[in-house]
């Protein structure tokens, strides 16, 4: 079995998105101007479109790569195609 | 001035947003399935869009109606532009 | 009621979608790299959603601005909000 | 080296996107309500969303899939991440 990615990456930038998450709330309570809250949730979009793009590389890179070289590997492609559609709409 | 549209909604589906965070902080840790992982950061960042949407109709709602009433609101139609703009790309 | 938007600037950008849909089938029959099809099929994503962006805008400064103006606008609002809704997802 | 994926489903699907596009510099010209048009963009922009991932799919399929069974694949991942990242974007 292949061994998993390792997340060191996704897990920094998870807990600056959860720190991100924390700061618009503080400025909804503080009544903050509208384009500057959705500027910050914009900026944690994005953040959050590294963090799986990110977990798509490592996936494809250990799990279906593995399924490639040693089964057909057509399952797991369906199932990784099946995650980015459902990540892209 | 027009009052600024309430948050409630907002904040929260910003906690969940951030409970969410959380626990794909946990699944990375507990190298749980990275399908199953991309299937939850999908999911915050549909909530994430939520609430995007949400503070964007109370800005419409709120300060762009009020500019359109009391001036010409050009002015605020273009912010709102380059905010929905940036939002989509 | 509102004079209707000009469209000169979107038709101009549609005409060029058009032609890129076409490239994009050309690249198809000729066996192209896949990667450098997928580019032009994200550059032609891009240019419509510059239509959307244009078509949004001249929306918000007529027929709703003129909605807002002459009655509350609410109802303009919700469906821009919806269009905005289905465009994101 | 693999053979390259067919196309048919593409190209279907790419006729009918530039059938789209047509009808929607027809609605503008004929001044057409812009949420029914901004509904057509959207239409047009999801089938192209279809065209990006099916030709993903072969793409995985046949040259990432070819690569990975017969070198490392690590630069054939690393190209088709930077397509999926511009095409999120």
């Amino acid at each position: 079995m292949p061994k998993p990615p390792k997340h060191t990456e996704s897990l920094t930038r998870l807990r600056k998105v959860e720190g991100q998450i924390k700061g618009i709330q503080r400025m909804l309570e503080e009544q903050r101007y509208c384009i500057d809250v959705l500027q910050q949730v914009t900026a944690a979009r994005r953040a959050l479109d590294e963090v799986a793009l990110t977990i798509m590389r490592g996936h494809i890179n250990s799990c279906v790569s593995h399924a490639i070289r040693h089964r057909d590997g057509a399952e797991k492609v369906e199932e990784l195609m099946r995650a980015i559609n459902r990540f892209v709409k």
